[in-house]
């Protein structure tokens, strides 16, 4: 989830300069207009890692606004005044009102997040507060306010390297303090419950910006972007809002309003952001392009690597079986990637009776009268079994999104959908892989003219393949918001360089070997059957 | 919650009889409809008291409809097949594609229910699993599926009754099991089960819908009109989707997309509906018919028992203020129905230090500019001390939805953000009393006339009175769904039975006391302090 909030996005100098003169008059105008038409209160919530810019983004937003039509409320230990009510009497106290803008650090997210990470409470009780967080942004936006969260993120090297810079230089060295230390020490915790909290709180009406916060000029600019679009976006949804109840006129049928089904349009800053006849511009990197395609695996290398490898997925496979630990291969990839060789690879290492592998192409007429979850669900093989999928359920944030086969409203909330979809496989005790073959485009097109070329391999060169090809970018994007939305710590996605075929089939048997044993642990059965005279049957070294 | 479905209410076995033909056709009709266009499925859960008429429901239901087209599902043990997936896989296997009904008995609700019940489960266990649920049932119903589901009840003493009248009869004897009077026993647990289940999953995408099963006749059409309105809705509802997404001309703005805030349009089954030219009729009974306004208690006894009580309320709220219990007193009623005598009742055995009468009128320019329950999270008082509402935030499901000042949405909506404000009340350990003062239509003409003619009484009548007693009916109708939606176990309301005005004060009086005396004993503390010497420095059987 985080992973795509590591990739050292940075805006050089000269390019902050030119563009923050703008963006402050345009957030200037906004406050005003805000203030003028007191339609709604704007509530902006930060929350994060320590050290990734939360106070410094406040403090900026304060020089850049006009300070009289901002409130800030940070909270710590609450006084007696707020023990003696109610935990959120002092949230709604301090809520703006219409026109107005709030900034809120540390807020309704403290309390759950640190007693989770400090280990005073349970995942259940984390649970119970984030419904509670749910519930109140919800009763919020549902009256028309708007809310805008933050999330700033370090990763955890660059986190460290901060502290110790601090601490290097006798002039800041004081702003490092023993907690400090401490909560990079539970970085990991933090993290966990972190990922947990974005995807419970993440909602259409409440979105999670996640916002690398490495670079303070990247990170700054990104604010301010993101809440400027935010709130012009809000303007012009109150007044859709407005056209649609007269649209209706008083057919109001309720029950199934169009509910906020759609998980976060946390999307990324966008690249280009017009404003009137400018156009502020941020850098755009995706997490593949941060891949490295050029690592490779000699020939001579492969074939000894790869046998060994299928040798011990083999073993870890049978030995699954017997404990009814079920695998599922997600393959998903650019057209041409080696999605095809990668799977053979595999199944080579699997008894055919144990494994399926499941082509994803268009759906059968009857699998279009039901939930587009539906064709998956009903390919859930017993226990024991590999069940492998080439192409998934991610369609639908892929080519369904990009195509404009599923509506906008259907592919962003199909993210929260596939989520609790593998949640519930893993909770099963499922193993769960999900690869994404990364080529270059250059590596594509070398590909695709080879397959123009040799006979038997033309058929799998259709127009289909190079019309995708013209939509590289937007692919690219979707692969990115993809990564970014379903990641998790339970069902993250391995990105296999794939420019060179070997290496990627090693990769991919290396990740599902590790993956496979990881779930034979969790049984707490021992890796290494034993035959009936009580000895190993397998070799335990494996 | 359950309140308002244990009325008695029945339906003549001639007005059956000439209505079931009526709805009979117009469900077949349905079906055909629904099977040509097969723009979505309809899924029907039954859930609720044993003996309430669930499988009964569900084979008539098969009697009045075109069987080849209904699915009826029923889960017991799961399977060997079902054991082998996640628990979710036979719920998704058996649903139904567009066009078709599938009637689903025992189901995702049945074993949260369960574990609870039978204590096997936390509270925290049941949230999580009907999470699980709510995610499933949004899910489909985003997909665009008509979710109704069927709460069918019968108080605690009719079930007694059916199971010893079924263990009379030699015939029907093999149908009372061990089981039965297990469940039985285990009544109140279910019954508190079962409110957090509904509170929890009502939503306005797939809202619960409380069945008085009394009556095999009036439970039977009110399951066949309800489903039958449903359906009809909810043709019209996609139909509205549609116009309205190329109304929205590709405006398509995310986040805040009329969000299905509205809880469960779960109303009562209407009183007349319009089928064609022929309309089918149902009994309209609301709880507030039910209430005796004839009890009375006499003049003499009167300042006695007023005195007495008191008395021990005095001594009630100087301890509670000890322990930092707050009490906090909502007074709803008709207009005359002697709210403000009841109050100044209460607050003469108050400490004027100690407590604070918030009369609840329009709301101020500043109150206007939040969210509507800001004004209430604001009136929050410090620990220890009573505060009283005349009037309260109910008025967002009274007057405001009956005048029209909010939307339906909004009012709708309403219900469960009141459960959940008043939910952090008592979770705080706040004592909460909620009074509705009930007078006949008569009585109120009465006390209005009298208020004529008594020269200090008549400013307290206003043309607005007037108006407000012409829609009798409505306010009625809001007050029975008030109290369906928010009778709590946690945070009940008391009818108050207020034609005798002493008999009302009394009774107020006694409901707070004993509320009172509960708090305190939460907290754990004797309700009795000691005083310095060691002694009980009030008396011990106040």
């Amino acid at each position: 989830m985080f992973r795509t909030a590591e990739l050292g996005r940075a805006v050089p100098k000269e390019d902050y300069h030119e563009q923050v003169p703008l963006l402050r008059a345009e957030l200037l105008e906004i406050q005003q207009r805000l203030r003028m038409e007191a339609a709604f209160p704007v509530i902006v919530v930060f929350g994060g890692v320590d050290g990734a810019g939360k106070s410094e983004t406040i403090n900026l937003l304060h020089e850049w606004m006009d300070t009289r039509w901002l409130m800030t409320r940070a909270y710590g230990e609450p006084s007696d005044e707020m023990r003696d009510r109610p935990e959120y009497w002092r949230f709604w106290r301090d809520l703006p009102p219409a026109g107005r803008i709030g900034l809120f650090l540390s807020c309704w997210y403290s309390r759950p997040m640190l007693e989770r990470v400090y280990e005073r409470s349970s995942e259940a009780d984390l649970d119970e507060a984030l419904d509670r967080v749910f519930t109140f942004e919800k009763a919020l936006a549902d009256d028309g306010a708007l809310i805008v969260k933050f999330w700033m993120h370090l990763g955890k090297k660059a986190q460290k390297e901060r502290l110790e810079a601090l601490q290097k230089d006798p002039l800041t060295r004081w702003r490092v303090t023993e907690t400090d230390w401490n909560h990079w020490h539970l970085y990991d915790r933090f993290i966990g419950a972190a990922e947990r909290l974005i995807t419970r709180t993440s909602t259409g009406h409440a979105p999670w910006h996640i916002v690398e916060g490495f670079d303070k000029r990247y990170r700054s600019l990104t604010v301010g972007i993101t809440l400027r679009n935010a709130i012009v976006r809000h303007f012009e949804e109150m007044r859709l809002r407005r056209d649609l109840a007269a649209a209706r006129d008083g057919r109001c049928i309720l029950g199934t309003d169009e509910e906020g089904a759609e998980p976060s349009p946390a999307d990324a800053v966008p690249a280009e952001t017009r404003i009137g006849g400018t156009v502020l511009r941020m850098p755009r990197i995706t997490i593949l392009s941060r891949l490295d395609t050029t690592l490779s695996v000699s020939k001579s290398d492969y074939k000894r690597t790869l046998e060994k490898y299928q040798g011990k997925l083999n073993r870890r496979c049978r030995r699954a079986k017997e404990l009814g630990v079920s695998t599922i291969l997600v393959f998903e990839g650019w057209d041409a990637a080696g999605k095809g060789g990668a799977v053979r690879r595999v199944t080579a290492a699997l008894d055919a009776r144990d494994f399926q592998v499941i082509p994803v192409a268009s759906p059968t007429d009857e699998e279009q009268a039901h939930h587009y979850l539906w064709r998956f669900w009903r390919q859930l093989s017993r226990a024991g079994r590999v069940t492998i999928f080439d192409r998934s359920w991610y369609g639908r944030v892929l080519v369904e999104r990009v195509e404009g086969f599923a509506s906008e409203q259907e592919w962003r909330r199909a993210y929260a959908e596939i989520n609790d979809f593998e949640d519930q496989l893993v909770g099963h005790g499922i193993v769960l892989c999900k690869f994404w073959l990364h080529i270059t485009k250059d590596e594509q097109l070398k590909r695709f003219k080879a397959r123009e070329k040799i006979a038997y391999k033309r058929w799998k060169l259709t127009d289909e393949d190079w019309r995708n090809r013209e939509r590289w970018d937007q692919y690219e994007a979707a692969v990115n918001d993809m990564v970014e939305r379903t990641s998790t710590s339970i069902a993250p996605w391995t990105l296999v360089e794939a420019n060179d075929k070997r290496f990627a089939r090693i990769k991919v048997l290396k990740t599902i070997r590790d993956a496979v044993e990881a779930g034979i642990a969790r049984t707490g059965e021992p890796y290494v059957a034993a035959d009936k005279t009580g000895k190993p049957s397998l070799e335990s070294t494996a």
